[in-house]
């Protein structure tokens, strides 16, 4: 039975300049056998919040021992670290900026390791693309076998960012906004499992300080449920808490961007 | 000898938010042995006869046995229904929403089959996601091996959109303009095949009704044989009749849109 | 120990047509273990310079034996040939119009073949598609096995661009601008190799000739090292000589498009 080397990638490099193939081609040169899945290359640029959403919500899809690549890396060149988290049943692999918290913390993080030994860097480490020099050989050395215990040092703390786990009580969720799309529809980090363990079932209203602001709002299966133009609230394709408009633009309607608070309470 | 399991993906998903990719991580999950080809996720957003132009015009290359998954679906979450169709050399999966009426009835249906066996589908169905939840792991069970009469009961109907066949008489070929692209080149549900039937030849003349107005128009091999800025007719890279200007906006110049009858005779 | 059959597919279609799906399903119809990868397929409509540049970054991070297809074919339908070039490790597949000519003397030419064995050509070739019809399938077959001196006659002369390789003398290098991205930055035909071998540090300053005026400018690692709105050159993550503005628009500070030629000499 083959257990086969999966490998993910997610970027901000666009799809134009064949940077992500270049990181394909690493990567096949060690570990021939390697699928590489590409998730997005699409990020917008340097933001790790829409980063950590995305591959939080396509992670957990792959098969267990999938090593997960992310490169949104605003700090490359400087002494940022990159790290490899073991979680539960995944790896990830990247810069040690807070886009894998949110994904990682969700499976479980059972180990972190500073990528230190240089045996599975590329020979040239160029200062602007540690995605193809030490990001993509590390990702195809442990696809391919090498225990991530190799890749250097373990380490007690990493960039845990404040968005990677929402504040739960009894009483309430309290989250972030981490990603508006083009249609003003707006993302959270809150996971469903969070609303299913809080007993919010589709039907139910729940009270929503949004920023500043307070609105009673129905939370339904999908956006079929409502009347176009009623603002609602719903776990979107990615999992995660969402809020929209049934063809409108729910961001423009509550007047907020990236970062703006998001607490649920029960009616 | 090796038979592959050839898994393709069609949708109008786009490339930022990584759904494909959760379907790709759900199939492989099921099928780690799997070649998994992106055909389009740009097609515009709930346009059935763009997909279905997209799906006929490649789905014909690929290996005798590949599964082709689309994902055209503005009825997700409501009770349009979820079949299989087995043509001669293929199996198309997606929503019955008339997607793959012209590719399918192109290669020649042999049954149809509704999505009803849970087996198949992911645990938990979400209402939006039907691409990750139900037709992802049925194309991947389906490309491992499970037979496609299992997926659940046969049908004897699916919808067929009136585009899926242009109409053909002795002296003419009625059809209608499936795509316009971003350079005004406009492309009809007539393959290449009636036209070869038809016994059109490369230097022909042909009379064109498009809309209500008629135009007389040569049958060219390609864009080069005419002058710039002169109206031509020819089969293009997708092996649909087209109709373009050498330099120019056919659409423009014509007054059409998607939906508007061609007929064709011969001169 | 399998060796694999990798291709890699680089083009001017866009992502919303499905044309490269076709490449591939012609591909995998004649080599099924092919692994093919997209480097781009958003290079400028018919700009051989961006895509001479984008295959010429790419290709050597791939195995040795890879066969790299390149398809900006503005001439596709005329009477310009296809071609193979053998180069030390790689393959080269498609038009004769100079689109390899950077990434083959880079790598070092051993053969040229011209492509004329229809043994190896789809049984039908369409005037507008040599892509899908010719490149892909000879390619396949190279990939699966086939020698390359097999696709044709050897030939002498292939159209080798005069941006294949810059003019290097002891006191200067001059080359020409090949790509300005959506940000102002330059990219340069002026490959790594060349800046080592005429002895550039970082931290240096060049003099640097770019059209008709003559700037003094550091040379470094990356712009982190520069100050905001400072005009700087660096090896870019496509290891070409880049010029850039720290947060600012190279190309429009300097009134330069691709072609204009750039020289430097050492201060």
């Amino acid at each position: 039975m083959s257990k086969k080397p999966f490998i993910t990638i997610t970027t901000d490099f666009g799809l134009c300049d064949g940077y992500d193939a270049a990181m394909k081609g690493v990567i096949y040169s060690i570990c021939p056998d390697a699928i590489v899945v590409d998730i997005s290359h699409q990020i917008n640029k340097f933001d790790i919040m829409h980063g950590a959403l995305v591959i939080a919500s396509t992670a957990s899809d792959f098969p267990k021992g999938t090593v997960h690549i992310g490169v949104i890396d605003p700090g490359v060149g400087t002494s940022r670290r990159g790290i490899a988290i073991k979680t539960k049943n995944y790896v990830f692999v990247g810069p040690d900026n807070g886009l894998f918290s949110l994904a990682a913390e969700l499976d479980g993080i059972e180990a972190i390791y500073e990528l230190k030994n240089k045996k599975y860097f590329r020979p040239i480490i160029s200062s602007t693309f540690h995605g193809r020099d030490i990001f993509a050989p590390v990702a195809a050395h442990i696809a391919c076998g090498v225990p991530v215990e190799n890749v250097g040092p373990r380490i007690n703390e990493y960039i845990k960012k404040s968005f990677s786990e929402p504040k739960v009580s009894k009483n309430s969720i309290e989250g972030i906004i981490l990603h508006i799309d083009s249609f003003g529809n707006i993302s959270t980090n809150i996971h469903k499992k969070y609303i299913e363990e809080f007993g919010l079932k589709f039907g139910d209203w729940i009270k929503c300080v949004i920023g500043e602001k307070e609105y009673k709002i129905p939370f339904v299966e999908t956006f079929g449920k409502v009347q176009v133009g009623e603002l609602h609230a719903l776990i979107g394709s990615s999992n995660f808490f969402d809020l929209a408009i049934n063809q409108g633009n729910a961001a423009k309607f509550l007047k907020v961007k990236q970062g703006v608070p998001v607490k649920l309470e029960k009616l």
